[in-house]
């Protein structure tokens, strides 16, 4: 309850932060997106990670702002442009930038995004500085290889397991770790504890990830926020697909490749047959044994970091209740 | 003559190095695109001018070839975004990127490029690093907006000379300034030189592109590159235009105003007509005093640097001869 409340307050200095470091400035036309996207909410979750993990190694929260808001502002950035590859209307409940202005304005404001992430950075001494930019470099061009290699697996036929969690290690987990990293290497962490805690960070990310995979087939209706069966109805080749086409009968391989390869009006029984072929294969099984993989090897993680116990339970409790959604 | 032999080793220095740091890796549709830009040709006149200023201050060529290429992959990043903001079929006389691939491809290998133009900073030290990877995000974030204010003129029907001007300078004239200033940081020159080859580029590059507009009506068919006319063609507001519309008559400011609400299909007269009225208003003289003014400007700061002139000579050449085109 009282850790709740740190997190809340960590969120509340991330947007006050951000208020003070953004004031629209010409061309509108430029800067008035980035404002709209970065005002639609959210959870606020990488940019508080950052400020969480400064907070183990008992550094300057306030010195970490900088870091958590370009963080922020490279997430929203990916999400500018991803909407429009994948031609979403809504984000968040609101359209998106690109339906409210144009392709044009959503590519633009984007690029703006993403240099303005490393602007943020300025603030740091050269030295903190260039570790943190490396450190962004590199996690925001896995970011892009992640989303390119989930655009490939569309029409690939032959994506193998440690393909797939690579693509979903780039385009989620990765920032989730870096944003962790970022926080210990502000907090002037030891090279090995920085390194736990972006282990930590990668690991729960693609525990969280593959959970979500899990609970849009099997989770409860009233309290998983999307449409249950959505990655079935999509065809999306999930690593419940990937791992059922490997477990199944030739003949359960067959009627699944054949569900994927329709799109019908009414999908409940699709998605029924599917999600049967899914648990007697076997893939159910296995995945739920790679969600508690991951999460073990993300906890292993966080204790080898050589601070206080009290000083990791914030982050303990946050990845407890991150994998304890109704699985 | 010799000068031309050393502009053509730079130019081949720089082709050199990104044949070397660039071997296409996964994801192949990510990292195509990128070596097929890469690949397009082009005079490299950015990178060559990052070495054409270390040369100044005597500094080495090979430490200065990263910053030379992150220039040069920063201009083709916006070439890639601008091709498809614009809907630009052909690019150096190749198929563009977005057409070649899809515009998805064309968002997401862009914005690769951008990261990596921002990786190939890391070989410098800490407080080298942080300059010169400031120095490229400032410019970075004024080419976004000299973009947008181009964007945005096209709408706009009160557009200031200082507004104008403005926009080339960020759209254009800042990255050759920067790609100088980068070459004085790298050889270790004093910041007041740096700021002198800096305002030497801006000054250069603004008086190029308002040549540039000069030409465009005015030049020579049989040496001018582009199409005579393209931008009256395309009732493009240049200096030309605006100013025209300041100092003439208020007939022929009508007649102007006229000319610019058409696309006729048989453009010949109001070619002429529009060119008629640039020159009796007065604006061509505007114009040729400015390009004059920014010219003198230029080489005035290059005066200013505190090198021997003899080292400054290849600079000073390559200004006049820019300048020299048949205007």
């Amino acid at each position: 309850m009282m850790n709740q409340n740190k997190i809340d307050q960590f969120r509340e200095k991330v947007l006050t932060h951000m208020d003070a470091r953004f004031n629209t400035k010409a061309p509108e036309n430029l800067y008035e997106p980035i404002s709209y996207i970065l005002g639609l909410g959210g959870k606020r979750m990488r940019p508080v990670l950052t400020l969480m993990a400064v907070d183990v190694f008992n550094g300057s929260i306030e010195d970490a702002l900088d870091a958590a808001l370009a963080i922020e502002m490279f997430h929203n950035f990916s999400l500018v442009h991803d909407d429009i590859m994948d031609d979403a209307p809504l984000r968040r409940g609101k359209v998106t930038v690109h339906e409210k202005w144009d392709i044009n304005t959503g590519i633009l404001s984007g690029d703006a995004m993403l240099i303005k992430s490393y602007q943020l950075f300025e603030g740091y001494e050269p030295q903190i500085f260039k570790r943190l930019v490396s450190l962004f470099s590199q996690t925001a061009i896995e970011v892009c290889e992640g989303q390119q290699y989930d655009v490939d697996f569309e029409t690939r036929n032959d994506v193998t397991i440690s393909e797939y969690l690579k693509m979903i290690e780039y385009k989620t987990a990765v920032l989730v770790a870096a944003s962790l990293k970022m926080g210990a290497i502000i907090a002037g962490a030891n090279d090995s504890d920085a390194d736990f805690i972006y282990d930590f960070g990668r690991d729960l990310g693609i525990a969280f990830q593959l959970q979500d995979d899990y609970l849009d087939a099997f989770g409860d209706p009233e309290t998983f926020g999307k449409q249950v069966g959505g990655d079935i109805i999509e065809n999306k080749k999930t690593i419940l697909y990937l791992k059922a086409l490997e477990f199944a009968s030739s003949d359960d391989k067959k009627e699944l490749e054949r569900l994927f390869s329709e799109k019908p009006k009414n999908p409940e029984q699709k998605i029924e047959k599917a999600k049967d072929i899914f648990q007697k294969s076997g893939a159910v099984d296995f995945l739920k044994k790679e969600i508690e993989n991951y999460t073990q090897k993300a906890f292993g993680s966080l204790a080898e970091i050589s601070a206080p116990k009290e000083n990791k339970m914030l982050l303990q409790e946050f990845g407890k209740q991150l994998m304890e959604r109704s699985i």
